[in-house]
């Protein structure tokens, strides 16, 4: 690749890719009638979102109310799903005002989360839409068990200001049979208690082209199908040429043949590892491995030499898009590998 | 600990701690009359470098000159090395400019870098000062040998625009000998060819108690001695007391009395584990493992009921303060435990 006129390292986003991810996956949900709801975390951009929805999603996923209050601060989403245990009264207020903004609904593990819903919205015109968070295995949030998924369900349903809307899980890496068979099981009983379950909202990128095995599910959220990355690539969910983002790096010393250093390290790359060995895939030089981060400095090693020279650029797939987009004020976008905007992460770092 | 009435998940500095981190190790570098040049990658803020050079630090060091920039941004700086090869007219030309507002050195490890500086700087009036780069075992950056070193220095020496000022390493951490003998050869030689070598810089936060056993160094780099974090205290460098920066937390869920959720993930705390399992230490819990983390989520896990209730804020001293900076645009300043004041974390992300 020729080298780019622009500063190093600088986090690069293939517009011609991300599209290309976008439309593809959407025919997918389509084809299976599954609504698809992406989750902003991955791209932390508006515009991006908005492409998702113009390509049919039926809404966003966000983490945090900051982000998402981030997320429609220029206008064009309106309708959010915010899949965190919402807590305090500070936090509660400013879910309050989001709600007067776009069609939220949220999710919830535990009554404690359910009763501060209820407090906040007991005089809202509309009900806040509340669905309730199902581990089915991934051992993060979420109820443990159907049992007490109903439990929750009929809380939010006798409380005041809410009102139930389905059921949410993080899912557990290959184990469709596990989450569909609770998430089937927490349905039927609910439904046997007289209530409808409207939403399934199931996700997670490393099984996005096995949703069909979970046929319980009405929504599929996923984030890192719009960028991929090399972890998806170590799964087989996606090749070198679907990853539509890459840090581009600059190498600044090569101590021996067989060492290089370059200018990203965790500061652009982050520590995230995703279970992999290495901190990313050096693109066009698949021999290579970027074996120990500082901060400053990504140390690549080989058991050949290197082939790369002082001053000479690289494009660095990360092992995980998501956490790298959170590292950067801007990212530089590009068509047919010419820089063409560069782009303000407006949601970076939105943690509240 | 009272629950503090700010937003989690926020990045929080004791600041009577950090006081006396910095007190402390000024004493001790002033007994071995050692000059210290705080690293400020830890803490990113102006405001925390200007109390360390009133301490009696002989200057900063910065690793990015976008980092420099913005830390002289609000005056009251004026000695900066820069421990970076610096490549590319943008950023030279960046340099010089950085040259002309501060003391400025940079290091240097190969030649294409000295011929850029010396470019840049030919019709400087003051020559730009240069040290080698050294690599004495910790396998980044560096000239791996003394004669290396020699002939860099040489053509530092040869080159217009720019002056050799001395040596300097990142040091592997427990190799005082091998880090000794590699500097006092190369020290030797270059005074052999008729030249000084003014600075010996060294530098680490885990050996820096051992400063003495590199008595070749003249300077101490160093910079997560102002906060400390939980690898310095596993190394023995440090104990909880000493931790100025702490991420304060909510928990957030409570699947099972043998595991809870904060709302501080790898967004937060980051990945680095720092050769570290788990990903930091909940005060005033010692038998809880933060055991994962996703973007917005901490994991924490016992083998034993956690303790913790929904809601409640648990403070974290994280795997690696440094990195933990980076995240965010503001921390929270505190005496005797009360917030005191939002600073700005001025220097953040910037990697240029």
């Amino acid at each position: 690749m020729e080298q780019l006129d622009i500063e190093t390292p600088s986090v690069v986003i293939d517009l011609d890719i991300a599209e290309a991810n976008i439309a593809k996956y959407q025919a997918y949900c389509d084809k299976l009638g599954l609504h698809l709801r992406p989750h902003v975390k991955t791209h932390k951009i508006p515009d991006l979102a908005k492409k998702q929805l113009a390509a049919g999603a039926s809404g966003i996923t966000c983490q945090k109310i900051s982000e998402a209050e981030a997320m429609i601060s220029e206008g064009g989403i309106d309708d959010i799903l915010l899949t965190y245990n919402v807590l305090g009264q500070r936090k509660l207020h400013r879910l309050r005002q989001l709600s007067e903004k776009v069609r939220l609904s949220v999710v919830a593990d535990n009554i404690t989360c359910i009763k501060g819903l209820s407090e906040t919205f007991h005089d809202a015109q509309t009900p806040l839409t509340v669905l309730v968070e199902c581990d089915t295995g991934a051992l993060r949030c979420g109820v443990v068990s159907p049992e007490e998924a109903l439990e929750l369900v009929q809380a939010i349903d006798r409380l005041p200001g809410i009102r139930f809307g389905g059921l949410m899980t993080y899912p557990p890496v290959g184990q469709a049979d596990q989450i569909n068979s609770f998430l089937e099981t927490a349905k039927s009983l609910i439904e046997a208690s007289g209530l409808a379950v409207d939403v399934v909202s199931i996700g997670g990128s490393p099984d996005m082209w096995r949703a069909d095995q979970i046929p319980v599910g009405t929504e599929y959220r996923i984030g890192t199908y719009i960028y991929n990355d090399r972890s998806l690539i170590m799964q087989g969910t996606c090749e070198i040429k679907d990853c539509a983002l890459t840090i581009l790096a600059t190498v600044v010393s090569t101590p021996t043949p067989n060492r290089a250093v370059i200018d990203a390290g965790s500061k652009s790359l982050t520590s995230d590892l995703s279970g992999l060995s290495g901190h990313g895939l050096v693109v066009g030089y698949p021999y290579l491995s970027i074996e120990k981060l500082s901060e400053e400095h990504g140390c690549i090693t080989s058991d050949q030499p290197t082939g790369l020279k002082v001053g000479q650029q690289v494009h660095i797939i990360p092992n995980h898009a998501c956490v790298v987009s959170n590292m950067v004020d801007h990212v530089v976008f590009t068509r047919q590998q010419k820089p063409v905007k560069t782009q303000p992460v407006i949601a970076r770092g939105q943690v509240w």
